[in-house]
């Protein structure tokens, strides 16, 4: 990916999660809650538990022309991850707030705002939370078609329910996994992966939703199956639904993805990524309608 | 844990991979390699990946009285971990120096070093590392006895092998289900857990290695096997040989451990902890024969 470069002051806003801190910069109008940190100075301590474990969670929202993308669909999973984490529940008031005065920061075009709620500094009282707004990374060559390889995640499809502490549906900080898949995908020559669970079904994306489609219908797996529930997956399902497009939650077979009709990668950032070939295997790609769809996504969403 | 204290200054010492940072302060004795930060002040930025996503690794080291303890093993497996995580070779001479000026700094009694290697910041040059020190926490209680759960880790034993992006011989930050684990333990009113494998044999703990006797027998599950090679199991071992007792890795069945004659969980900082009882059934432990062990583990071990 191209370096993003950072979208100004105030690229970061922190603040305690249940007990905001004193704002550093009284004259800010969201003084009272937050904040406002240089996102290139040091700002937290070697003791962060999201620094030493991975012990937290976060979101990433999308924001065009100054517009963040539904915010609500990600402070709900925020409190959603928050929940499987046993971390107090988020001031949602106070993530709101953060995340419009981040928006209020970025310039045109795309951008995007990271929520980052850490367990906060090791045997410390509370939290820490923070926001950071940089400028997107440009994702014109993703939304023309990306090739794809599957790779096992390892757990079978009855591991998320009967092993809650697998954290399988929080969004959590410890990402390594997710990393390390994408730098495999890149080393068999492909720009992405789609996990699937060690007896073959379609999960996720490292950082993105599956859709596929057959005909006028479209399937993702269900969430609760080990994945993320995609805030852009669902608003791409409610598009579908207006068009008159059929759309479910279902299991969806590794081996159904080399026979689909179409499908897609979707997230917040890069937005609808259609897939031109699965392990090798090339799918069909309907430019115009993918364009359409990142039309959609690309217009106020909330 | 009680809350440890800080070591006092150095309690962090940070620098950048491969290319060490100036020191900020070239009064100190290790000025060319890394600088010197006060542990409880803003050291990292918010764009650390370690941070935003587990990426990274670490060890713990165990120091008593100021002599840190099995310092190569600990960093033969840092080196490891890199290379399980596509990162660059750690410069071990600078480790060797950052960590002897952490242990210097430590008071009587035990402490812990922990080295931590980023990935760095987010689309930056170099990798970021740093070493803290704090003083370990009582772990009086938990030498005499710790109640142990069994928890589904989530992947069958086939893993490890098939899906190395699963980074399961590597020690990351992305820590976030080894603490909902202890969590879990904990919930269930005990102090700690043994993972097991989907198909059913014996992992670790998630912050300790397992050993099982068996007569003068002792075993523990054969690294490779989607498990760290536990430092202080490795010198346990050694220290069991030189007894005259008979050491192996084999396959240990979760079945095996309600038979066993004893077992532990043994870590660089907590030390050998016999398990007073598996999922609700009690074990036999040797408190004279544990109580040798720790002694032996808390004399200075190289």
């Amino acid at each position: 990916m191209p370096a993003p470069h950072d979208a100004g002051a105030p690229g970061g806003a922190s603040g305690r999660g249940g007990a905001p801190a004193a704002s550093t910069d009284p004259g800010t109008e969201f003084a009272e809650t937050f904040a406002v940190v240089d996102p290139g100075a040091p700002a937290l301590s070697v003791g962060e538990l999201s620094t030493q474990r991975g012990d937290g969670i976060f979101e990433s929202i999308g924001v065009v022309d100054g517009h963040a993308q539904e915010v609500e669909a990600h402070l709900e999973r925020l409190a959603h991850s928050a929940q499987l984490c046993d971390l107090p529940a988020p001031n949602l008031a106070q993530w709101r707030e953060a995340v419009a005065a981040a928006a209020s920061q970025c310039p045109a075009g795309e951008c995007v705002i990271k929520l980052i709620l850490s367990r906060g500094i090791e045997h410390g009282p509370t939290p820490t939370a923070w926001v950071t707004a940089t400028e997107a990374a440009d994702f014109t060559r993703a939304r023309a078609g990306i090739r794809v390889v599957t790779l096992d995640r390892g757990f079978d499809s009855g591991a998320p329910a009967r092993a809650p502490w697998l954290l399988l549906g929080a969004k959590t900080l410890s990402y390594a996994v997710n990393m390390a898949a994408i730098r495999e995908a890149h080393r068999r020559g492909a720009d992405d992966a789609i996990f699937l669970s060690s007896d073959g079904v379609v999960l996720e994306g490292p950082t993105s939703s599956v859709i596929v489609r057959r005909g006028d219908r479209f399937t993702t797996p269900a969430p609760g199956a080990g994945i993320l529930h995609g805030t852009t997956q669902l608003s791409v399902f409610a598009h579908l639904e207006h068009l008159g497009f059929e759309t479910a939650y279902e299991t969806i077979p590794a081996t159904a993805l080399a026979t689909a009709d179409a499908a897609w990668l979707v997230s917040s950032v890069r937005l609808a990524a259609p897939i031109l070939s699965i392990d090798g295997h090339p799918l069909a790609v309907d430019a115009a309608f993918s364009a359409a769809l990142n039309e959609y996504l690309l217009s106020p969403r909330d």
